[in-house]
């Protein structure tokens, strides 16, 4: 390998590390965005910034960027959230945010000014690290963040919008939609094992799944196990059993384009002895497709409508986000630097969120996957090898230099 | 309605609320077993059959019995349990145990010494109130409690066989079974409200269910919501939903001749975007057929055996109680009693356990069923009125007389 890639890739491990350490209390990571773990992130990204020349400068929510100056107008950018859940990993938006970092360094020094500006984000509150909601920072750059999405309040009664102004960013507007902003591509660990299973190093993400969560509570007759016959029941857990059953059946019909997860249910009141007087399940539907999206909430409402007399049924959304095609021209351009490198490329759906999924309606926008070591993510023993890293920084790398320095 | 019976229900009334004040605490009613709750409730009963010249007596294991001598061998047994479970109502065991002392004192007024000896037994220890395992008095009764099942622990880790010596009852030995009762009957409110809606005040009992209850843990492998393809998921919490809805088909394709209940699911970790690493279910299933229950076990443990790669199943029994049989010649004979009188009768079978499925393999046993308002059971709210009981209690009565009288 190029001694400067290297040179590059051993910065970024470092920087990694010591990203990391702004952050971990207790031996825990978390940086929720706002407070002084963020304060401290924000600092020494300022500093690496400043150091090489870009100019560094925050918005009215948050953002932090570091712009480097082109020939031309028309800004590219790259970069990805700073902010983490609680007891997260190393890796998360750090990975991206840092490969562009060392990238962007080691193409200036390589070749100088670029002909487009570009500027690397770090966007805040991505996660949902603090609040609820999520991508706040890509969706004030889309200009989809909107005032009254900062009455939201954290699990200490702190609105958005005074944990923003607390910090120095806001001032009493929203930053306006970037319109400047001419491509989007973030690298990012995959947080999950399909790359790994089908040892590929890098992927090129071809869409990003939309996904609609919520709950569905079903409301029965508590009654006695024992002395109450079967036909004289309305018991909600049979009830829940057979949505479960019946949406998982579909989605496996499917050919891996949806999933569906039930990942908790409460039975009132729990008794092994007693029919359940309730029992609330929770959904997590993603697909890449809008339409296999509005195929599950039909079912699910099928469902709540065909409830017989003596039940009900409520049933909650507590997030929609649709699917995100990312640009076909990038994936296209990634593809040919993928084969011209004889990378071990697959194109691959992500089945997490990300920022492009916000601004991929702005302008074009593309993602790069690396491995995740055993799918894992969110957690501590979240890792990605240098050797799988390798491939997709080159990748990153080398899409940047023909997106702004044009050779 | 006879002046006399009308007397017996008045006393029975006021005694029902007189014994369940030597066991509230804080306005919560829970006698349980070998406690100085139990212990005023002994002193209370023991004052009643001493002055009405039943002989009190208690044997090794706790229970305590009136005895009336009659003329000729042969004991007739009634009664029924004195402990309660925890915030219970004030008509469990004591409607049944409390009726008979009313029953036989009004025969041994009007009939004078019976040609049977008639017992009134008060057993003990028959809910679990204190212990896991019940039916502790009836299983001495019937020689089924063995020395090993003494050693079994209470919540504060005190053995039964030391609660049993502590409240004096055990000093070394158990009870020999009883070989010289005849018949047992007992009465008791439904603990359901199949009487209630078929508008009947009398429940001849055919047969006590068996039950068969424990859990099954299904463990999958834990993964991302988003990432993890269908294809690629080890879920559990689906299979759960098929064991689920497959097993409540099959009971409710039996004629209410099964029930089966599925009263508590929890899901390992429980978040709605992590595909649960297990899920543990509990199961209920209660017939009087032997072979239904048989069947059942045989559905759950092919579901156990079925499962795929990545899936393993535990299965646990946490109790299994056979069905019994009611002795028919006891229910002919209540049959023309009930018929004799004009009663609103209805033959029915137990789904709650009781005694007398203990001793019904010992000696001729019978159950005789008033309505439970609303069919609230185990609940400050249980509730029997006068009206609902009357029938109740003078089939019993009735039927002590043929049995022990002889007229």
């Amino acid at each position: 390998m190029d001694a400067k890639i290297s040179r590059e890739l051993d910065w970024l491990e470092a920087a990694i590390d010591e990203f990391a350490e702004t952050s971990i209390r207790g031996g825990e990571y978390w940086r929720a965005s706002y407070t002084d773990e963020d304060r401290a992130a924000v600092e020494m990204l300022t500093g690496w910034y400043t150091e090489r020349g870009f100019k560094a400068y925050t918005d009215e929510v948050g953002n932090l960027y570091g712009r480097l100056e082109g020939k031309e107008s028309g800004v590219i950018l790259t970069g990805s959230h700073r902010d983490t859940v609680k007891h997260d990993g190393k890796y998360g938006g750090a990975l991206g945010l840092l490969s562009a970092v060392a990238a962007v360094t080691g193409l200036n020094q390589e070749l100088g000014q670029p002909v487009k500006t570009v500027e690397i984000v770090a966007t805040v509150e991505e996660e949902g690290s603090r609040f609820i909601s999520s991508y706040t920072g890509s969706r004030a750059i889309a200009g989809k963040l909107k005032p009254e999405h900062l009455e939201e309040e954290d699990a200490q009664g702190i609105t958005l919008k005074q944990a923003m102004e607390d910090a120095g960013y806001y001032k009493g507007s929203l930053p306006e939609p970037r319109k400047d902003i001419e491509r989007f591509v973030e690298l990012s660990a995959e947080q999950g094992s399909v790359m790994e299973k089908s040892l590929k190093k890098v992927g090129l993400v071809q869409s990003i799944v939309g996904l609609e969560v919520g709950s569905i509570t079903i409301h029965g007759e508590q009654n006695h196990a024992g002395t109450t016959p079967m036909s004289m029941r309305k018991d909600p857990v049979p009830y829940a059993a057979e949505i479960i059953a019946s949406l998982t059946k579909w989605a496996n019909s499917r050919n891996d384009r949806v999933v569906v997860t039930f990942g908790n249910i409460q039975v009132q009141p729990g008794k092994p002895n007693i029919i359940a007087d309730s029992v609330t399940i929770t959904f997590d539907i993603r697909s890449t497709n809008e339409s296999l999206l509005s195929e599950a909430r039909s079912i699910l409402q099928e469902f709540r409508n065909s409830a017989g007399p003596g039940f009900s049924v409520d049933y909650k959304i507590a997030a929609y986000d649709a699917p995100a095609d990312m640009d076909l021209d990038g994936i296209l351009a990634m593809r040919d630097i993928a084969a011209e490198h004889n990378m071990k490329y697959m194109r691959i759906d992500s089945g997490a969120g990300h920022d492009a999924q916000i601004v991929a309606d702005c302008f074009p926008t593309n993602m790069i996957f690396v491995p995740s070591e055993k799918g894992i993510a969110h957690s501590p023993l979240e890792y990605t090898s240098r050797e799988d890293l390798e491939e997709g920084y080159i990748l990153l790398r080398e899409y940047l230099r023909t997106l702004a320095w044009g050779k």
